[in-house]
């Protein structure tokens, strides 16, 4: 069976300082002319940083669209000609101060396939040196730190729900398990 | 550390036909003023449904932001009045066919908290009784079962990159390893 929706036009239906939006005309696979409305986006890295004892570095971290804090692994946007591992690298010292000497690619996953474009990137950080984070005066978050097991607990618990922290934490306990 | 972001105005930078984009002004625990700009949504559930042989239901779609097949759980939105365990029955039988006696919550998760307030509903569903799908002419979607330890590999090699479904299967391997 063909799935393929066929681009027939586009448009831009918002273009924010953050945030902007699409909305096209697309052939379906029915024949018949539909609109989809999406996000567009430059793609964003998450990173597992685990230590040599065990703990995963953590981020308490208000979500204004949410309005609650919320427990999630570093991650932040690509920037303009940079690569995912740049990226990664500059968001571990930028959230923790945190720099790794042994980076290894989880995987991609896609948080919203219905109304975005984003792609996330997940790589664990090891071999891990403690530094001076650069957050800059508007980001507030707080750093800490929690055995591997106890943040699956919380996962099960309910208590971490941030979906790309969760498929990241899933993706190294599954890492670690193959590589033991 | 106090982290909330606290409203000060707020207003529709978008209102397409499926998609609402907000940009509200808001003061930071800086002091600061700055601007967050999200997508509203009704929130969503995603199904599990798992069927006596230890197979899992599953779906290939196209997603047009993406431009891609992906393989996903039988998922939708919530409808207005509609409690989250209705738009579990109902999206598993518009889009599969099933209909499920045994329906268990998993969890919630959060798949975009940077720009997004969606929350999704996750329901593991048994007792399964196969019948006929209602997908309006507009939806293409092709249904299979695989074992969910093969789902699970899927994730692992990088074939299933949606997060809504590695989360929602994740919390259905831990749930079974919990009560078995």
């Amino acid at each position: 069976m063909d799935l393929t929706e066929h681009c027939i036009s586009t448009e831009d239906l918002a273009k924010g300082d953050f945030l902007c939006v699409k909305r096209d005309q697309v052939r379906l696979p029915s024949g018949h002319v539909s609109q989809r409305e999406y996000v567009t986006h430059p793609g964003a890295v998450v990173i597992v940083p685990l230590l040599n004892n065990g703990n995963v570095v953590l981020e308490r971290q208000f979500r204004y669209p949410l309005n609650q804090v919320f427990i999630e692994l570093p991650a932040g946007k690509i920037d303009a000609n940079e690569s995912t591992l740049q990226t990664g690298q500059r968001e571990l010292l930028e959230e923790t101060g945190y720099q790794a000497q042994d980076w290894v690619k989880l995987g991609e996953q896609h948080p919203c396939i219905g109304y975005s474009n984003e792609v996330i990137h997940i790589y664990l950080a090891r071999d891990l040196k403690a530094g001076v984070s650069h957050l800059d005066v508007d980001e507030a978050l707080e750093v800490f730190e929690l055995p591997l097991s106890e943040a699956i607990k919380l996962i099960q618990q309910g208590e971490i729900t941030d979906s790309k922290t969760i498929v990241a934490l899933f993706l190294t306990e599954k890492y670690i398990q193959n590589n033991e």
